[in-house]
């Protein structure tokens, strides 16, 4: 398995793509390549102890920033590390292609330039894995299309119900839809026809509607939506989280006893953030194009980068991508 | 001023519901009526001291539970204490209605058979108030209309305005579209065709798209959206903030020295907690009906009764019903 990795992907770049790829060629001793200015690569990765370890770099001239227009980056800068990354792996060069670049311009360059859609797949789908009160959650598509139709919901349900399966082990994951409601009336035209198409798919273990309370509380295995409500869930969710632990720093400095409290209780509060760190995730699987594609935050550390690795270690070994093949032509 | 209060809509009623209108009925002296079964709710009243207070009964000899289904209730049960409650309103019998009872009924029996929506009207929406960062934001539509069109969620953005101007008294309340980005280019066309409509109403002032994260920033006074997508994402805050709360204290339980530190710092977390706590509020507004409307939630313990009839004394205080009367009209 040889994973190549975006070394121009994060805000950081290259420091934290760099050293990832450090670690999770020291822990997993299979071949890496990094893509991307040839020079700062092999700058950085002095910094770090790599004899033994199987890293070469491929070099590529230009570079998507954050900043980028998606659609113009994708078009007009066919020598970004996204773009030559890809390609080899459309080429069979590598296995998976792993970025904390820019989504939009990854979307764009796998879906129109490079990997293209699996032969049958309607649109590809934006995914996000979180922790639920009780394990992961796998959503999509939290943002890749915000109009959709439901047959593209249903492929969404199929291809991340083997995702779930086949990379994360899960075993006959429970797909349900995101609604406002979970009886079967609930919901807007778009969640009630794409209930009745997956309701009658054998491939899936349909569970029919689930609301916000359900996901969090683990009630499903794989959330599916448009892009456009997916996207809003999880940024809520986000959102939620880091005003209630802002709320509560400011309160527990607010008295010396409080003060005093929370210091002892620190070991608790590391615990729960760490089980809401996205980088502990590291990445969420790009579905529905012809290759393993992760994408990892633009904030991402060496962690999330080497976990993002993880993630797309885990999807090739699932043979995730034949199986999506299969499933959707079948 | 007279508030009606629906009696019989709390899940466990009628003891918040009459206990919180003793409530305000001390505390603010005016008259308040209470509609419902006349033997209990003389019973429960019984129970408190109420000489002095200006407190009558209505009856109401049929009740809506909060399993019936909206649109059956509202018309087999014309009998109801929302149905009674809200005509007294229509005839100019009492200034609002309050009610912690089944929301679609509620709904329902406001918009066909009582109130009715006021001329010029398109669509009623229902309003969630919740604390941001530094204030409150009020939400609009949250659950009255899965799929909407540009004029309602326009028609939604004035009358949220009026509402936090005249109720809230918040100065010149900005206004903003739920979105998936900040750029005027984000959204689903919804998102965008409302967007242009709102920048040319001079009556509110737009200050565009915002995300999730913006909102509980406190970045705007009013967000707007569909009622299927401000339903997400207020149960997507409300989820993931009892998720949070979930973990944090299974994780203070889990080891001596954290558990003594949480109980230190109980004060903080009181404090964030009642920040939060919907009861605070007490009950949101429905907008768009000809009269004052304050639903609550289903859990609404006595304070937050009184909470929602505060919510409507300020709307009764600020004439809202007049200011939406003229703004849309003109």
């Amino acid at each position: 398995m040889r994973i190549i990795i975006d070394a121009m992907g994060s805000d950081s770049y290259p420091v934290p793509d760099v050293a990832g790829a450090v670690l999770a060629a020291r822990e997993w001793g299979e071949p890496i390549t990094l893509v991307g200015d040839r020079a700062k690569i092999d700058a950085e990765l002095a910094k770090h102890t790599t004899s033994g370890l199987k890293i070469d770099v491929v070099h590529a001239g230009e570079v998507i920033e954050m900043t980028d227009k998606a659609t113009d980056a994708a078009k007009h800068k066919p020598e970004s590390s996204m773009h030559v990354g890809m390609q080899m792996v459309a080429r069979g060069e590598g296995d998976a292609f792993v970025s904390a670049g820019n989504t939009g311009a990854l979307l764009a360059i796998a879906t129109l330039h490079t990997l293209k859609r699996i032969r049958g797949v309607h649109r590809p789908a934006l995914t996000a894995i979180f922790h639920n009160s009780v394990g992961y959650t796998v959503a999509a598509d939290i943002g890749a299309n915000v109009e959709c139709k439901p047959d593209f919901l249903a492929q969404f349900g199929l291809m991340s119900s083997l995702y779930a399966e086949l990379a994360l082990k899960i075993d006959r994951p429970r797909v349900a839809l995101l609604s406002n409601g979970e009886e079967e009336e609930k919901g807007t035209e778009l969640v009630k026809e794409s209930g009745v198409l997956m309701s009658a798919m054998k491939t899936i273990n349909f569970i029919g509607n689930v609301e916000p309370k359900e996901v969090l509380g683990g009630d499903t295995d794989v959330v599916i939506s448009d892009g456009y409500t997916g996207n809003i869930m999880i940024k809520s969710f986000e959102a939620a989280a880091a005003t209630m632990s802002g709320l509560l720093r400011r309160e527990i400095k607010a008295q010396p006893l409080t003060l005093v409290g929370g210091a002892l209780s620190q070991p608790a509060f590391s615990r729960v953030r760490k089980l809401m760190d996205p980088f502990e995730i590291g990445g969420a699987v790009l579905l529905g194009v012809d290759g393993v594609v992760i994408i990892g935050h633009g904030r991402s550390n060496e962690i999330a980068i080497k976990n993002a690795i993880l993630r797309a270690r885990e999807a090739v070994q699932g043979r995730l991508i034949q199986a999506i093949r299969d499933g959707i032509n079948n």
